[in-house]
This record gives structure tokens, sequence and C-alpha cells, in this order.
């Protein structure tokens, strides 16, 4: 199957299970309800689903005990999504080429949208019966994550930061995630050991290269591919790659990431690596 | 020993505890790490964990167990209540007798400290190895609980809401919380049929009757009893029992549901019943 075949079959059956997971429109308080509807099917990739769905089956994982996982990392994802864009944050008004969600409900509504994903979040990961699992993705979701990365991002803004501190801030708000989904995804297919390494390791270094990605897309404008404002970075001064290296060397280093995350999966007997390929998506990304 | 006795010693052990749980000041990014000890350690009566261990020890649970859930419990009432006082939300300035944290920090970090809190609570619910009660959890902190219930009183602003609207507010926005605790205490503590039953209807009534006390001290302005600003709830619009039933009918109120927690509690044989003690206090509260 084709990189692409194999991400929209995925990408359906992630949304299928999302619209069954997501409270109805229907039930009260409706606004909230609409609201969370209106963030998670703005038109996402799927990507962190589709790292623990391609992870959990590299390492020879069946069916679907990885669904609930899947979503609640999208859930998660787009949690931190609405959060990041209001007005005392990141103040973005358009996301995936939609409004985003305060623009349209309002800040009070977004703030519990996003929590509201939270909860849903973790009871989706409860029915994997793995308290594990369950504490590995709350802790690269937290302080020692996600949010600690968000936090220090808001802390660097106007000031001159480091190549070390953006490394901080990026594995932090974008790659503790990713990493934990392409984990999550090993760990509920039994892996374990040096397969797990791997996994690891792949999912820290495409986790900081996605990032990478992301802003030199965003300083470069390629508005089209971003379906948000760009330069906003530049405009809120906020520390980037290309802010301290350039956008060439900014390229450089993320395509090193990831042949590097492409190396780590030669332990893998699978010839038809979905990982690998998605690992050449992000280096045809910047092109 | 007296119910004071009680709580003193109790709110001790739950507070070295949340100290040992959260993380340093020390640690980067530290303003994410000062604002979120800022808040938890702002002086609260940390009733929800009170009612957790008090649940879990009346069934017969021993040890400390119950320590990660009741930290757990209050960690989330913490994030709800500094999402609570945004600006975007109930727009308070002062809590517990203490500028909120959002006057201190800033809305950006209020917002991401929440957030971090919110997930470590769940790094602590896996503690318990019991994906049941994290599941519970989850579903009692997300739309058809404590989110849902801010999301209609956020609705419900400067509109005429009925008393069954009312109800649907306070039973989601602080009952379901509530309601968790003393199950969780409960379940932990092995729990199962009539009493657990006993014990969920006690902490339904508790957590209704809670709010009603809250809104009854709001309108009648006593606030040296709450430590934030009082008639906040009138300036707001906000629905509350006091507006539609009046001061008197809503104490009349609160005093029934909590005799009848009470006598949900006469299945135990335990004589020391913390809980009975503790609904007696809130009617005291009132008076």
């Amino acid at each position: 199957m084709s990189l692409e075949s194999y991400l929209n079959t995925k990408k359906r059956i992630i949304e299928e299970a999302l619209n069954r997971y997501l409270p109805s429109v229907k039930k009260s308080p409706v606004p909230l309800h609409q609201a969370i509807r209106y963030s998670v099917f703005a038109g996402g990739k799927r990507l962190r689903p589709i790292l623990a769905i391609a992870s959990f089956e590299l390492v020879g994982g069946k069916g679907d005990a990885i669904l609930p996982v899947a979503c609640a990392l999208e859930m998660i994802h787009t949690y931190s999504l609405i959060h990041d864009d209001l007005p005392c944050m990141d103040d973005d008004d358009l996301r995936r080429g939609k409004p985003t969600l305060h623009k349209v409900f309002g800040d009070g509504v977004a703030v519990l949208a996003g929590d509201a994903l939270h909860a849903l979040a973790f009871e989706l990961l409860s029915k994997t019966q793995n308290p594990k699992l369950i504490s590995e993705i709350a802790r690269e979701i937290g302080t020692d994550g996600m949010v600690g990365g968000q936090a220090a991002d808001l802390q660097a803004e106007g000031k001159k930061a480091s190549i070390s501190e953006v490394n901080f801030i990026h594995s932090h708000k974008t790659g503790a995630l990713m990493k934990a989904s392409v984990r999550a995804g090993g760990l509920l297919g039994g892996a374990t050991g040096k397969k797990l390494k791997a996994l690891t390791s792949y999912g820290e270094k495409f986790g900081l290269a996605f990032q990478i990605i992301d802003d030199i897309l965003d300083a470069t404008g390629r508005a089209e591919k971003l379906g948000k404002r760009t330069k906003a970075d530049e405009s809120k001064a906020k520390a980037t790659y290309p802010k301290i290296l350039g956008v060439e060397r900014s390229k450089r280093r993320a395509r090193k990431l990831l042949e590097e995350a492409k190396a780590e999966l030669k332990i893998f007997s699978d010839h038809e690596q979905i990982l690998k390929d998605l690992a050449d998506k992000m280096i045809e990304r910047m092109d």
C-alpha cells in the first residue's frame, strides 16, 4: 500500500472513531459540544494517531485496541491547539484554514472545550487497562512535556534564546506528544527492549524535526501548506530554529534528524515501513 | 477524635503529600512551577481529598493508597478554580483571600498551570493501577460532569434560569467532583453494592448542598467566610438558588439535602462518622 492510501485509510478510521467517542451536539450544554466537534473536525492530518497506529502495527499489534489511544492522542493535541490559540497565549485567529475556536465560540467556551477534551482523552486511555501507559502519557503532556514546553515558549517570547533553549521548547512542546504517540503504539503492540528504544528515539527525532519544519514553513510564509497565519513567530518574536540558525541550516538540521530517525527503524524486519515513509514525507514538506 | 482535629491532621498529611508530588520551583520552566504551587498552596480546606479519605476509612480502607487519589482530586479542583477565575470566565480577582493566579502570573501562565495540574492529576491516579477509577473520575470532570456544569453556568449568565437548570449546573459544576471524591474513597477502600450506593448518594447530596451554601454566602455577603469577592454572582447575573428561591428557602433546601446525606450513612456501623460530622459542619456554615 502506498503511503498516501495508508494515510487516507487510517484517517477515515480515526475520524469515524472520534465521531463515536465525542459527545453528540444534541447533548446539553450544546455550545460546548458544538465547540468540541468544531475543533476536532477542523481538518487535521491526524499525525499523532497515525504515528501510534503505524508503530503499533510495526511491532505486530493487531485489532482495534490502539483506536481509543489514537483518538485520545488526537484529543490531547486538539485541546493543546485550542488553548495555544487563545488571545492570552499565541493569539491566533486562523487554524487549518478556519477561524480558531475562540473566535467563533468565545474564549470561555474555548478554555472549557480544551479542558473537556483533556478529560475525555484520559477516559479513553483508561480503556487500555494499562496504568503504565496512562501514567506515561500524563507525564509527557504535563510540566515535563507538552505544557512545560508551552510555558517555556511563552517565557522566551521577545527574548534572545539560545539553541539549547529552543531545543528544550521544541522537544517538550511538540516532541513529547509525538514521542508518546510512537511509544504508546509500541507499548500496546507489545514492544520491549531494543524495539521500544528504537521507537522512542525515532519519536524524539521525528517530533523535533516536525517543529523545526513547522517554523521553517512559518518563516518562509508558505501559508498554503499551513492553513494558518504565517510570519506569526516573527511578529511575536518567538524563539525558533530559523531565527537562530537561519532557514538553510535549519533545513539541514531537520533533514539530518529525519535521516537519523529512519536509521533507528533498521532493526525492524517489516519492509513496508510506514514510519520510514512518514519521515521522507516530512523531508519533502520542506522543499 | 473531634472533627476539627481530624480535619487538621488530614489537612497536614494531604499538604505534605502535595508538596512531594508537585514539581519543584527550581525546575524549568520556573514561572510555571511557581504558579502551580502558588495556587495549590493558597490555603484551601482540602475538602475533596478529605471526603475521599474519610470515605476510604469508613469502608475499612487502610494505609496510604488513597493519598495519590486524594491529591489528584485537589489538583483537579485547583485547576478548575484557576480556569474559572480567568477574565474570559468568572473574572475573579480574589480567591481564598489572595489575588487570583492570573492577576499575579498572567492569563497565559494561568491557563497552562491549570492544564499542568490536570495532567499531573492523571499521572497520580494511574498509581492506583485501577483503570475503572481513572475512567470514572475522567468522566465526572468532563462534559458529563464538572466541565459540562461550568459551560452551562457560562451559558446561563444573564438569562432567567429555572430551578432544574440551576440543579443541572450545581450538580455538574460542583457536585460531580465531590461525588467522585466520596466514591473514589469507597471504591479504593473496597466498597461495593449498598455501601457504594449509599456513599454515592451522600456525595451527590453533599455536593449540591455545598454549592447552594456557597451561593447563599455569596448573596448574603459573608466575605470573611469565603475569602473572595462577594455579590459576584449577582453582578454577573449568575443562575443561583438564592436568586430563584430566595435565601431562606435555599437554606432550608441545603439543610434538607444534608440531613438526607447523613441518613444515607446509617448502614455503616462506624460510630465516629466523619462524613456525618462534615454534613453537620456544612449546616452550621450557613448560620
